[in-house]
């Protein structure tokens, strides 16, 4: 069975489907490897290590026809008319039901994992890169943060006296937030956290962080773990609460996330208003709207003497490891839809496991 | 006695030489200041808390024309030829023994008192810049680093398998290189330190971090607490030495300098040959030569897979805590200056004390 991995062509996209070390244990279950030429550059990975690892190096078009295609980002049409007609793709889709890429790729007889639909088991846990690269985002956010603000994170006592921690706060308990946290601890910083779902109390207390409680009227806790939207009137009251704890913040890192759902406003331009100048603001739900009506998705502003930072993809700044744990995450699924057959590996009846079964697009035969 | 603080004009500087808080110390003396319009706004410091704090807005001129002018960076002849004949200048000048802007500043009938020149003793240790301004570039380079490594510095355990901590190496254990252990250290690094000081040995285990020993045969200790500068053969016995060490690095900080001389080469091209695709460097030494011959002063490259960060005012990246600093070493060495007379502060005779004598220039009576 062959295994594509191609050059991510989005634009500021660095990281790579696999790495060399995967590759490797790949190689070593039986699968052919074909990794484009380039492909792992910008994440730190030279073609030399890939082809030391095992993997043959090719063009584009020998990369996609495959049987199995290891993507990061959706394809575009280019990549699906590249695509080896009833080969699998394994990557993100980042869609929402409606899609225009999805018909394309069934219209070619190629089967979909759609990796953002792993479900939060904690079997799936070691195969979830939304949660491996959550992780990174909000360590990344920090480092950003860090190298935005004029001032520094952590106390530091001088002979000339001292200077205070920067007060931080994170909005959303989620895993990029949680990492937040902790990266901004491990800074130094004072921090303070806020959830709507009143279970992420506990974690945000165990990292050293402060949590802000709100009294809501209702949870915002959704299904699978995941944040839910509050009404109109919750909303309201979230907004007005956090106003006073965000305007005294210096860093605050957002990350409330609804799935497919526009972002919900926490930080509004009132808040950015009564900052102190010089403060950053990173959001990182810019590319679905934003936590704060002021980012802009994909560049970086200053407003009221605030720096919002509005990148959208904060693991591609961090593609070394990104890669590394993306890849991880795929050969951990790869492992449960393949049984070793005399010819090397076979792949499984996709729809019998309840993770690969969740994630599967096929057309209706 | 009226104190002025202009806008400092070196292309890249953000810094300002006082403060709002500490403009209204001055004021509370007896002080008349004034400052140029949009001196702080850089550092985040507006005008309005400027003149909250007492001090009177001004154009340019007005900023110059004044008894004690608080500057960061050595003046231009345009600043020279702005300032009150027979005033004092307060700053850095920057320079080393032969300079063309001290004969301007003496001709007009100026007094200087040359920052770097400050004693090293406990006594003026609340009024070195240099020192204030050396720990922020040592938290500022780490921050740097880590913004720009393509991997984590802590150790990172998740689902899919874990991240090894970055392997840092500071050369150098001045008050920068120390910053920069504590830093590398507070984000969960496995840091490794050197110095050509013997007697650092200790301060680098108190910081968590591995000391580095190398058998010279020599010691570079040298006057004041500085490196002095080591023999040929001692330098070529440190760089061979230093190399395997080096070369296993992911992030280097090196921050070796000599006064007045070019600093010493610590990383040679064969080491960053040698070190791991997508590794950072980060020079402090860049405005002196560098201590690798690869780094570009003012500039980021990529050379053998490592970037090399060259840039040369680290402060100026921090300026709101940079120049908080900077105005309190300022304000410090300034009650030192002054005796309290009947129609407010007075300048004391400079050359009877000790710190003020070491650093005042002045021309020949």
């Amino acid at each position: 069975m062959k295994i594509g991995i191609p050059l991510e062509t989005r634009p500021g996209e660095t990281r790579v489907a696999s790495t060399p070390d995967v590759v490797k244990k790949l190689v070593g279950q039986g699968f052919e490897v074909v990794i484009e030429a380039g492909a792992g550059v910008r994440a730190g990975y030279p073609d030399a290590d890939y082809e030391a690892a095992g993997a043959r190096l090719s063009d584009r078009a020998g990369a996609y026809d495959v049987d199995l295609l290891l993507k990061v980002r959706r394809p575009d049409e280019a990549d699906v008319e590249a695509m080896r007609a009833g080969g699998l793709y394994i990557g993100l889709l980042e869609s929402c039901g409606e899609d225009a890429i999805l018909p394309s790729l069934l219209a070619k007889g190629m089967r979909v994992l759609a990796l953002e639909r792993m479900p939060r088991t904690s079997r799936a846990q070691s195969m979830d890169v939304l949660s491996s690269q959550s992780n990174i985002a909000g360590y990344r956010a920090v480092i950003e943060a860090a190298a935005r603000y004029g001032r520094f994170l952590p106390m530091m006592m001088t002979s000339a006296g001292s200077a205070k921690p920067a007060r931080v706060v994170v909005l959303g308990a989620g895993v990029a937030g949680l990492q937040a946290i902790a990266t901004a601890r491990r800074l130094g910083a004072d921090v303070y956290a806020y959830d709507v779902r009143p279970e992420t109390r506990e974690q945000i207390l165990s990292l050293g962080a402060k949590p802000i409680d709100l009294d809501l009227g209702e949870s915002g806790a959704g299904e699978g773990g995941y944040a839910k939207e509050l009404s109109d009137e919750a909303k309201a009251r979230q907004q007005a609460a956090l106003a006073d704890e965000l305007a005294k913040a210096h860093v605050i890192v957002t990350t409330a996330l609804i799935p497919c759902r526009r972002a919900p406003v926490l930080v509004t331009e009132d808040v950015v208003q009564r900052m102190r100048h010089g403060s950053v603001i990173v959001d990182l739900a810019a590319a679905s709207g934003g936590n704060c009506p002021l980012t802009v998705a994909d560049e970086i502003v200053e407003r009221h003497g605030v720096t919002l930072v509005g990148l959208t993809n904060f693991p591609a700044l961090v593609p070394a490891d990104a890669s590394a744990f993306y890849a991880r995450n795929l050969f951990n699924l790869i492992e449960i839809m393949v049984e070793r057959g005399e010819s090397g590996p076979q792949l499984k009846d996709l729809s019998a496991d309840d993770i690969t079964a969740a994630m599967l697009i096929q057309a209706a035969s």
